[in-house]
């Protein structure tokens, strides 16, 4: 990319994350009407201004199974607009397409389509508002996939077993295994994974090599002994989980314990207008994650060196210093973007290396970052063989 | 084009008339809810094998306002397969396309857009079946221009006045002006065109040089003393009246003896459908129609010059024949071809000449036209200045 934010490198994926759009909620409201239409235009005019390679949406597009002809009109328009154009993408799609994109005769990616010219490929798994219907089994969604302006995936067409076979895309050495499953009803899928019938399937090479991301639309929160969907279910082999459905905004990843991965929750774009008089700007929250191995540093040094640890903390520093340089860079760009990002910096300390205090840590960055307190996460990686060179940005609309 | 079919010239324009395909009709019967769409897509394939140059539909492309889910993907899937594509357009648009396709934010026509490689543009106007509804006046049809599938022309916005603006196309040294005209109540479109509120607009420059066609979707028909539109009401200046929503089959062009120009009325391609127990193999009727002005011929023939009817009786054979080699050559390309063409001449002879005798030249071709009575048709076009070098295929679908 010609960008001068140095983000925009070779092996960096550079995602924009969004849920739970709801286009067309409250669209016959004579002051709201609008509100839901001009969100989805925010959201892709970030993303058109930030260059990301692509948008996964994680489900609830649309509010209504059935959207209007207005609804309709407006998404495929902005769309349209924002996805289509000249600029290069720069990744490759390595997994077999007619698994992944199974609801159109056009079972390819559609920046790979030689008739359209895309800019942006959206990946988009289906909600409960706008999940399949009729004997054809279509949703809202593959209108617009059958139009080539959004690529469908996780589609399980069969009611006895579900097999999640992941798009592998590849950027640079970076290799981004991204998992789908639309939306089925929670005592189904409970009752599915308690049964085994539900499978992630996996590149059967280099497995440890791929970072693999999961999109996810279910009630994550307990609304009855089987309405929901545990993180314990899902396997471990995971490394993040964007879980759509759950509309409260907790986007800034949390780590389940004990399956090692993390699960960021963007929350809908759209519940936020609710609330009635207000006088909202939309803004966008930058959120940066990058990994460092220590054991990948042999030649600065090992568990042994002395004064290691004041050597990592220093690492530490540094990394993330780099990303608040390249937020406020990026930041320029966007002018509704808040000030402070979200910054995470995964240290992984397996190997014989010890955790440093992360409080004192956080102490440099306080006026900088939304997440001063929770800046380090540090983790163990138990069959990790290389750095997986991975960050992403996940923009998400907040009052 | 690098088709071997010898029609395929630079200065002729070969277009697939087609209307009132009504997609969805009787979608949910169980042995014929796919006739409707069967039928589009066999008429795209003709469109396809025959490499035209556009497709122009007359309205009610889609039987329902509200087209179903179903009704919608596929008539997207079979437009993305059919029309999208490599092959050249070799014609070009003079007019103001802002003007001419104001119902999308996008107002240029679909193979201009630098994003979608479209190799038959489609150009149509809405039907009663599918016109615009809502307070955004936006019709099924709306959809497809918005994914830049479909070229929506013709729609009116004003109640007050109407104003028709031309697709001013040129191909070579053919100029054709493409009016259009989607449906309106017939009882208030009558009372507009008794209160002059109608007008069609013409090209300010060399008026004469431009072939006129005028696409409307109207009762033809007296339904009632103002519930049609009589076809004196429409332009004497228009050469060829593509008549929509009669679902009758009267294809072969009419000359309206007061206005001087032609009448073709396609019919429905799904209302043939209606027979019970039928069996019916759907067709694709050939239909050529070219121009002779007699005074053009001053090299080889004048009226005084001795024998002159006979010069010209046998230039009138030599092109009859020319047209059906034309056909039969095309004709091996698509299969389903009905082996008889309909041909028609029309012989300006204006000048000075004089008639001959139709019947006994009719003897000729009996064997070898669908409508040997009524090949040759005389006129005389009173400020005809130049030849109009235009030919048509129309394609129909029979019984
Ligand atoms: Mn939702
Ligand atoms: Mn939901
Ligand atoms: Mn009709
Ligand atoms: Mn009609």
């Amino acid at each position: 990319m010609s960008s001068e934010n140095t983000l925009d490198d070779e092996d960096t994926f550079k995602i924009l994350i969004s849920t739970d759009i709801h286009l067309g909620y409250l669209e016959k409201d004579a002051i709201r009407g609008n509100d839901s239409y001009n969100t989805l235009n925010e959201i892709l005019n970030c993303a058109k201004i930030n260059q990301v390679d692509f948008i996964l949406l994680g489900g609830d597009l649309f509010h209504d199974n059935k959207p209007t002809r207005r609804c309709l009109h407006s998404c495929i328009t902005m769309l349209r607009k924002y996805c289509m154009g000249d600029s290069p993408i720069h990744f490759n799609i390595l997994s077999d397409q007619t698994v992944n994109f199974n609801t159109t005769k056009f079972p390819w990616v559609n920046y790979q389509d030689e008739n359209l010219n895309i800019s942006i490929p959206v990946f988009s798994i289906h909600g409960n508002h706008d999940d399949p219907t009729g004997a054809e089994g279509l949703c809202a969604l593959d209108l617009l996939s059958a139009s080539g302006l959004v690529n469908h995936f996780g589609h399980s067409h069969s009611v006895e077993r579900i097999e999640i076979s992941p798009i592998l895309l590849q950027k640079g050495s970076t290799k981004l295994a991204l998992y789908g499953l639309g939306s089925i009803p929670d005592e189904r899928l409970y009752r599915m994974f308690v049964n085994n019938q539900v499978t992630m399937l996996r590149p059967k090479e280099d497995q440890d090599e791929w970072f693999n991301l999961f999109a996810i639309h279910q009630n994550r929160s307990k609304h009855g002994p089987t309405n929901y969907i545990p993180e314990q279910f899902l396997d471990d082999f995971l490394d993040l989980v964007v879980w759509g459905h759950e509309h409260e905004c907790l986007i800034t990843p949390t780590r389940n314990e004990q399956q090692l991965f993390y699960v960021t929750q963007p929350g809908s774009s759209v519940a936020t207008s609710l609330s009635p008089g207000r006088s909202h700007q939309e803004t966008v929250r930058q959120f940066f994650i990058q990994d460092v191995v220590l054991a990948d540093y042999e030649d600065a040094f090992m568990p042994e060196t002395p004064q290691v640890m004041k050597k990592v903390e220093n690492l530490c520093y540094a990394k993330v210093a780099e990303m608040l340089e390249d937020a406020e860079r990026e930041r320029l760009g966007c002018p509704l973007t808040p000030e402070k990002p979200l910054i995470r910096l995964r240290v992984d300390y397996s190997g014989g290396f010890e955790t440093f205090n992360t409080s004192r840590f956080s102490q440099k960055f306080v006026d900088q970052v939304a997440n001063p307190k929770d800046i380090i996460h540090f983790l163990r990686r138990r069959e990790k063989k290389e750095d997986i060179n991975w960050s992403a940005q996940m923009c998400h609309y907040e009052v």
